[in-house]
């Protein structure tokens, strides 16, 4: 696997233990200040509709999202486990890397919460390995999935 | 990881991408023009049986596979997700690579659709790797499983 | 990704491999003669128990395990997949892995049976890698889960 392939890979995994680790609050700083990160469906994508159900474009704005997320306090009563493939890398620069989670409720009762894959360009600042974009793609146009967490 | 395994990683990412993305046309071109490709479980495997519920030793078959898909149609009312392990070097040469493939149904639903374990030979041809052998041994012996999608 | 995560990414490749092919008289080899195992779940880690469900402290220790569970037999009628993520090299030298398993019941049925995260510590035994530590962590705190079989 090429060196950056590499470097995403092990991106990747922090960016994914944040989140299953709670530690939401970290999340924006995997991301450039100046960024794009949205989620969406594979079928929108399909459709050609470029909106995302969730959308930011600064740091600051992901900041806003994990305050109203602690806020509404709806992920506590259970936890999220994200399992993912290897990257790919794209003719155009992109890359693709295929993403499961699983919910774990509070009773011990375990789901498939989501699948899809992500569309990164990733970019450095001060010597680490940053999101420029994250674009995630949700195979299943469950709502629930696209608001609860970041992913 | 030695070079073969991560170049066999990013292969394997490739055609489940082309799988995922129902590209399915692309999907002999993963595969040298004389091959192996093969569909079994574990319960055959353990008992010695050495056919395939799918069995395919041609390029050309597996374009003749695609194309019976393509007009069964059955595959379009959901998609489907790989998540992949990485690839082990067995002493024989033979590289295994765990798989999980989730099933999307058009209304949301997700479930487990198969697990299982590939076997492959890779060899080069024009530059790139391909699968000369791909053995596929599902961990289940549901039927319907094996006969949807390549896996 | 560093030379030990991918090193370690080949072990735990192996590891799976080992208790998915119910190879589990293997298992204890993947660790030193004098080593921690121990299955715990998220709750416990996070109220600051320090006991695990499943604790062994010696390669013997795991070998009896074994062997115990060879005697209930309870493992016969179903077989696992362990998917796994890429390790992540924490600051204090431990390497994270998340992991998901998968349960097949002998009528084909499919399902989520644990998912977390390895905690692990590795040292060279005999030029090949070993666990010198491996702390599982459940996601869930179902306790037939952690007692089914070496996770």
């Amino acid at each position: 696997m090429a060196d950056l392939q590499a470097r995403l890979a092990a991106l990747n995994a922090e960016y994914a233990r944040a989140i299953d680790d709670d530690r939401l609050e970290e999340w924006p700083g995997f991301f450039l200040a100046r960024c794009l990160y949205k989620i969406t469906t594979a079928d929108n994508v399909k459709q050609g509709y470029q909106a995302g159900l969730v959308y930011a474009d600064s740091r600051a704005m992901l900041q806003d999202r994990v305050s109203a997320l602690r806020e509404a306090n709806v992920y506590e009563r259970q936890r999220y486990r994200h399992i993912l493939g290897a990257p790919a890398l794209l003719s155009d620069g992109v890359l693709e890397t295929a993403f499961l989670v699983v919910r774990i409720m509070r009773d011990g009762k375990m789901d498939l919460f989501a699948t899809g894959r992500y569309l990164d360009r990733v970019s450095e600042e001060e010597n680490s390995l940053k999101y420029a974009e994250r674009i995630v793609i949700c195979d299943s146009s469950r709502f629930d999935t696209l608001l609860a967490i970041p992913l």
